[in-house]
């Protein structure tokens, strides 16, 4: 710590050492070791992990070869934690808070953050490692062999350091695994319905894809107010989950083969993801010239800071769905089962529990248990 | 006519001999014939044409091989004329009045037509032929084989059917030669900024593409008050004629070679046009993802009806250039030199004066001479 400035802010300068779950090559099994996690610089948060949730990014860059992250590597960006320790210049959140880390920043200066037309910070853009030096503060603990970094986040790891631009505070009362559905999948389907297709009361709406994401959408469409809101998924077991999560329609694409969608001079597609990371999105140009839109989005168009407190708000007056995403629960130790689970589509949202996360008091799954699905 | 109804809307049974520039082959000269145009149907205006222009889109169709429009036919969409007779249940325009005929209708009464967010009439959708029953007005007066008409429209004949619907009538004191610049590219341009992309104040603008139809958008960002107004062509003459008409930097990607773009968060792309006419239209994901949208549009979104007087009266208040536009004018029997013209890039807008016309007073152009280049 320079001469000069206080002790108020940095309550740390200590490395931890604990365990993590290192992708170390492209689409094999995370390795569980022992790491030694650097205390948090100027602007930064180290949080103790309560717990994790898989979201497909997570597996699309683990699987992804020659292309951002390099490993070895600590991936995850969907959780929820406690503050253990802030680096200097840290205001926003003290030690002890609960807190859900975001792969998006928010530094609130720049043209982005003060604009409500973006929420794609540009004071603090996506780069790889910590997004002020480019850094990471992980490393093996055994060999001293630094462990990169993953959007900001990385939350396979009992502590992660995250700058404060990517952390949001909470209020008590949501359970941390309700809140880190929040920090991505959940609120990108939510943000979609609310924020890009700012969808009115009455529209029609079909969301293509009942993942996770896709069932938040059809919530979001919900929560706006839309009249019809049809889900098209090819797994016949996106039926029910999907109806209880908003869903008045339900269509197979297998089950009606190819069928002429009539002409309509109006309509919007919003883009939250695209297969394989990198393919460009092909629009036939007689439809778009019909007055049509293709609108993406990052993160639903949602601002972290300003948006997450307000859907957790929700959550907490009952007109937000969570629990229903949350298809299975694990030990960290088991960790690639949720990888398995959900490349076979056969879960929404595993949350994934650290080590001495239950002695918060809203755990209820042992680590290092096999995989438990909810009724 | 059938027994009962009155003769009051309905002004004329018998068909008209007229010459019209008829399309025999696809890409080959219109040959000069005399046509019989009969009269108009019900809901349908026969139109003594004044000046017709030719608009990229004609010179699009009249090459393309294996799509519509189907030959022999009669091209041309861009006009200015005087109603001449009225068929049944017409009550929005009377003879004499000056009327411009757009390739879109606006029926006025279905879900676009009533709706703001959409000017694509589905009461009176796109179809061959005219648009309540598909059939022509057209035929050789030697033969009687019909001739196709093309997108509701036919302007290069001295005398075209159109639906009302198609039908905007103007008040007087627009001269022909402007008014028809309006029946399509130059309100194409001005409606894409001013209702698709809905150009604020301040704002960053960057046109590609300096033909009539782009530097009509350049003119409508002047006019919605853009602070920047980026002009991108390939033809360096653009720059000169971009600057009367509001662009405030050219840019020749010839001269500059490849540029990485600025990452930002957010930019609205509008396409006006496709190349080939059906090509798809590509996207790169990770740009799209990033906030942006990309919005089609016909007509630059007008509403032809509703926008078209309101365009001609911001002529009339000179808050509107559309003198610059007009760079040639000849007369009809030249009409395949304004292709030529068009085709290499040398004029904008060609004002093709039908036979007679100039007894209305308009014109300085006699009928049968060689292209006149303004100065």
């Amino acid at each position: 710590m320079p001469a000069g400035k206080t002790m108020e802010q940095n309550t740390a300068t200590e490395p931890i050492r604990c365990k993590a779950a290192v992708c170390k090559v492209a689409g094999q099994p995370l390795e569980m070791e022992e790491v030694e996690v650097a205390p948090p610089r100027a602007h930064e948060v180290r949080i103790r992990i309560l717990c994790t949730s898989l979201c497909h990014t997570d597996v699309t860059f683990w699987r992804m070869k020659g292309f951002p992250p390099r490993h070895p590597s600590i991936l995850g960006h969907e959780a929820a934690g406690v503050v253990e320790s802030v680096g200097d210049h840290v205001h926003e959140v003290a030690v002890g808070d609960t807190v859900v880390p975001v792969f998006l920043a928010q530094c609130g200066d720049c043209p982005d953050c003060l604009s409500d037309r973006s929420n794609i910070c540009s004071g603090l853009p996506a780069r790889p490692g910590m997004p002020r030096d480019g850094t990471t503060r992980f490393s093996f603990a055994a060999t001293g062999e630094p462990i990169h970094n993953f959007i900001g986040v990385s939350s396979f790891t009992e502590y992660t350091v995250v700058d404060v631009a990517h952390v949001v505070r909470l209020e008590p009362g949501v359970p941390p695994e309700k809140a880190c559905l929040l920090s991505c999948g959940v609120s990108t389907g939510i943000g979609a319905a609310w924020k890009v297709a700012a969808v009115e009361r009455g529209s029609s709406v079909a969301v293509f894809g009942l993942g996770a994401v896709g069932l938040a959408v059809a919530q979001g469409c919900r929560m706006r107010g839309a009249k019809r809101i049809i889900g098209v998924d090819m797994n016949p077991e996106k039926r029910d989950i999907g109806k209880r999560l908003g869903i008045t329609d339900f269509i197979n694409p297998d089950d009606i083969g190819e069928r002429t969608v009539s002409e309509q001079g109006w309509g919007k597609t919003v883009v939250l993801g695209v297969s394989n990371g990198v393919a460009p999105i092909s629009i036939p140009s007689q439809d778009i010239l019909r007055g049509r839109s293709v609108v993406g989005s990052l993160f639903g168009g949602l601002k972290p800071k300003a948006d997450i407190p307000i859907l957790a708000q929700k959550y907490l007056d009952k007109e937000l769905e969570l629990d229903e995403f949350v298809t299975h629960e694990m030990g960290f130790h088991d960790i690639n089962a949720a990888f398995e689970l959900l490349t076979q589509g056969k879960c929404l949202r595993c949350i994934i529990w650290m080590d001495g996360a239950k002695e918060n008091g809203s755990v209820g799954v042992e680590n290092g248990r096999a995989c438990k699905a909810k009724a």
